[in-house]
């Protein structure tokens, strides 16, 4: 069996096995497997250049499917190439199974954990561009998108970006059942909505019948002919081929009932086994440089904001190593990505202001090994959270860089002012949470996050600080910095707020109070060591909402200790707004008499206690 | 003077106010309010209807600076309508001015902050579905929106739902002025490139010269004449009308070298005061009705999910309070939502898979005085995280529910269970963070939100859960409830962890433990006195990481209390997948089982310390 006979066989086995998986799981999405089965039949059998056993190949293509919920139907391709048993396919959404309910990098084959809609164009665009402008492959990105999803903004950042990039090696595959989770889509089958955004937004549209598997490999032809990334917008049939469900609302993410019926009527369980083509050449065509890393160095008591150094360690790190990779939501003449971008411009991405874009390209990059750094205003980092979450579910390794963080920042006001994102960052699963107070600091802490697992976030100051490490230091992530000894009470800060607690320690100095002072720059992990031994009172001060912040991290390392000292958070607690720095700190109660007033007053307590 | 002279000379003075009272502020982005000075003059001087004595009229048009970096011309705009006084302009970023860097509903005339780019267009959609379909006035929204910022995936969303509505009154004013922050634009002067999408996502689209008034003002005519939602995408010179930085990379966000050669240049200093028109009607068309509520009673026992509970909570607070508003994000029948579309549903607006415009739509709609309740399920809600975020600016009031929260969802995986939601919501300022255990809980927080200052958000569970409250019991906000009494140990929990909690209590029983279980559903405010008069180890229990969640929410509580008791976290510390919820609960450590042994660990502690 060969060509159209053999795809639609296959197409059919795709559903049959679709619908059995969902039935031995009792839940699923069998019907949204069905609508895209014939599209995936074709590309396995005939387009897709893929090898199993070496997944990570920067030659493969690649497969994501946005429309992570059609799981049945990726997993029945993985019978259908040979590489999972029909047991194996039927653990779908057990407790030991690798087969959840949306696919996640569990799976070998798996790039990217899908199931939030509207995401697999843009990481797929990250992809397409490290195909082309990275690795140096014929690699090509297949993106199965529902239709539902479209409605996403975050697509749109994709096809922009596909377009600006000149991605000749995406195609999205749009199957266009017209029925999303509660009744049908803003667009039913009118595919000319979405072909003719597609063609506005600078891509080549073909619209076909998606269960005319002749219709399909013309397309798949075209598409991979074509100079433009490419859009497929096939009208399909949710639940297509069994008459109870077949285009009826009310069968989204349902076994079907009676699915010994359904697999009769499709015609019964099928083995297919079809040989996936491998890609013609393997691995990157260039080859990945190391050279020694010199970072920046910066003298004691000069004056220089984090951000900058952030920008010269990572141009730094850039020339030393050949897999760092950097792109910013054109703002890197603030967040200083620019002095990476002018040192190493090949390997820098303008992803203008499309934030989701931004964490999406990274997340893409890493697939093949590439180390990428991120960034842009602390506050903008919020825009791509549902992507940073879902990047932690994908087990991607990559760094965050955000600038501006706090009401340092003064004039510009609180919508640029992140106060929330430490607390945002901290509640991503395998996360790291850096914020340094000093330019040599930071420049180690960079050099770090390049090898650090998980999503490493640093965050920056906008204004200058003074340099209060030698160049020689080094910095642990999950250390901290004990910057004054002292037994009577300890001031924990970081970033903004180790500058003023340094002076509020000289003010209690003055009183006879004997300041601990703790740089606590990395807020996760914390080092628990160092705040678990402390035998005095705390006060602990951030340039961050009270909640989920420094001072929280801090009480949960204490929570369960022997020793409970008292704890007195300082935080930002009212909206801020527009004014000088130092009006901002002080009216948020986080500067240097602030602190120090905490301070007395906790050592007063302890003392009539 | 009048017409076209008297619109090129205000021009003129919005330009040279820019220049003005970011000479004076010594900071700000004039050259972007001065390409648009033009598009705006027109705007203020023929076609604004607008009320500045009574600005939350809902008759008045809504004007909405979507670039609210631009704020020097907007501000220029009210001297310009005589409204505020020379001096209060050039009080612009000061410590005690209203007049901040991005514009903010401290000032009156400002309905939602902006300043996160790209934000400006889902809330005028919001503004103006509510003029159309709630309102019902001749209301216009107007959002003057920056080339950059179309990058923003959001804008889409924007454009896709306002020709979904068909809105007639909502008109998009691009300043197309070809230099983002650090450079071009992806598109810079092609205006074709945005007509064309904007007329590919169904929008009357006009091109023009943005600084010539006469077609400036033709475009305005024909937007108002038009049945389709209009985008003048208007050509336009960054800086405009002064040399030194006109159309010249490196002059965003900087004030003038030289002011006084600007103004010069830009022909002095001007005081014309135009009369801007007010709205031909006053208030609303239509009455809002009250009828009394009769919310829904469960009985004690049944199993009821809390999410079906909050469905029917709101179709009953929908009909009694006829300001009460709903919108979900195409998963109406999981949130339960679909219960208050079905009982009024022309109060029920569908936002499809699109969080951003969901939340924005809220935002949009509270500003008249309607009270919207989003939804969505609960780990969507990072995808809008920028606009809650932002809204918090805005001083706005509605209501969010997120539902299938937490690892007890089961089979579809960590890709739909919200476990970052409590801590992002609590990290967000003037928020409140709800998350009951029980049906008529739930229903009387539903009602408890509906008069809840700021922005409300209550997660609710997927599966079934036992009533263990009567339908008569009372739940305030900032309350907790101690469901059984002990002494030994307190067990704190919210939602699906109460039940838990409960059935630890038992087991401990049996071993002779007294535990006290707390229902802390109020997580944010949270019920200080109750928890600081814990004399006894408390376990607390979430499902939820354990990053600022509600164990951190606790911790914070005792942080400087005089009794801080030993305190375990129970949590979800690894990453999840696809199982049966009662698996899962296990797995993470949050089960019955747990809790009970963590309580055993802490009293076996205190017993021998």
């Amino acid at each position: 069996m060969e060509g159209p006979e053999l795809w639609r066989e296959l197409g059919q086995q795709l559903r049959v096995d679709s619908v059995r998986c969902a039935a031995e799981a009792k839940s699923g999405h069998p019907t949204s497997g069905m609508s895209g089965a014939d599209l995936m039949a074709v590309l396995l059998a005939k387009y897709l250049r893929y090898d199993f056993d070496n997944p990570k190949d920067p030659a493969n293509d690649r497969l994501v499917f946005s429309k992570g919920h059609a799981s049945t139907l990726l997993y029945a391709m993985y019978r259908a190439a040979g590489v999972i048993s029909d047991e194996e396919l039927l653990t779908y959404r057990q407790f030991s199974s690798i087969f959840e309910g949306h696919p996640t990098p569990r799976i070998p084959w798996v790039d990217v954990a899908t199931g939030s809609l509207g995401q697999g164009l843009p990481y797929g665009v990250g992809m397409a561009i490290a195909g082309k402008r990275l690795d140096e492959t014929p690699m090509r990105a297949w993106i199965l998108i529902g239709d539902s999803e479209m409605a996403e903004g975050s697509q749109w950042e994709g096809f922009e970006h596909a377009a600006y990039y000149e991605l000749d090696n995406i195609v999205a595959v749009l199957d266009i059942n017209r029925l999303g989770q509660r009744g049908e889509t803003m667009h039913g089958w009118d595919l000319d909505s979405y072909a003719n955004r597609a063609r506005a937004f600078g891509w080549h549209a073909i619209e076909i019948d998606g269960h005319d598997v002749e219709e399909i490999d013309q397309a798949y032809g075209e598409a991979i002919a074509s100079d433009r990334p490419v859009a497929i917008v096939a009208r399909t049939i949710k639940g297509k081929g069994v008459k109870a469900v077949e285009d009826k609302p009310g069968w989204h993410g349902k076994a079907l009932d009676d699915p010994e019926q359904a697999i009769e009527e499709l015609g019964g369980i099928r083995n297919i086994v079809v040989q996936v083509a491998k890609p013609e050449t393997s691995g990157r065509t260039v080859e990945i440089e190391r050279a020694e890393l010199e970072l920046p160095r910066y003298e004691l008591g000069d004056e220089v904001a984090t951000r900058k150094a952030y920008g010269e360690a990572l141009a730094a790190l850039g020339k030393a190593r050949g897999d760092v990779v950097a792109m910013d939501g054109e703002v890197s003449n603030s967040t200083f990505a620019e002095i990476f971008r002018d040192a190493v411009p090949e390997r820098y991405f303008e992803m203008f202001i499309a934030e989701e874009q931004l964490v999406a390209t990274a997340v893409g990059m890493q697939v093949t090994g590439w180390r990428p750094f991120a960034s842009t205003f602390a506050a903008f980092i919020s825009r791509a959270y549902d992507f940073v979450r879902m990047s932690a579910i994908s087990r991607a390794n990559y760094c965050l860089s955000g600038s501006h963080a706090g009401v340092s920042i003064g004039e510009d006001g609180p919508s640029q002012m992140a106060l929330e994102d430490i607390a945002a960052l901290r509640a991503v699963h395998g996360s790291t949470v850096l914020h340094p107070c000093d330019a040599n600091q930071t420049a180690k802490l960079v050099a770090k996050m390049a090898d650090n697992e998980g999503i490493s976030y640093i965050r920056t100051l906008r204004p200058n600080t003074a340099v209060i490490y030698e160049p020689g230091d080094d910095f642990e992530i999950g250390g901290s910095r004990t910057l004054r000894e002292g037994d009577d009470i300890a001031l924990v800060a970081a970033g903004i707020t180790v500058h003023e607690a340094l002076e509020a320690a000289d003010a209690l100095a003055a009183d006879g109070i004997e300041a601990r002072v703790i740089d606590l720059y990395s807020i996760k992990p914390l080092d628990e060591e160092a705040i678990r031994s402390l035998a005095m009172p705390i006060v602990t001060v951030e340039d961050h909402w009270a909640e989920g912040g420094l001072g929280e991290a801090v009480l949960a390392a204490l929570a369960d200790s022997e020793e409970r000292p008292r704890v007195e958070l300082l935080a930002v607690r009212e909206m801020p707004h527009s004014g000088k720095p130092a009006e901002l700190l002080a009216e948020a109660g986080i500067d240097a008499a602030h602190i120090a007033d905490a301070a007395r007053r906790l050592v007063g307590a302890a003392v009539s206690a």
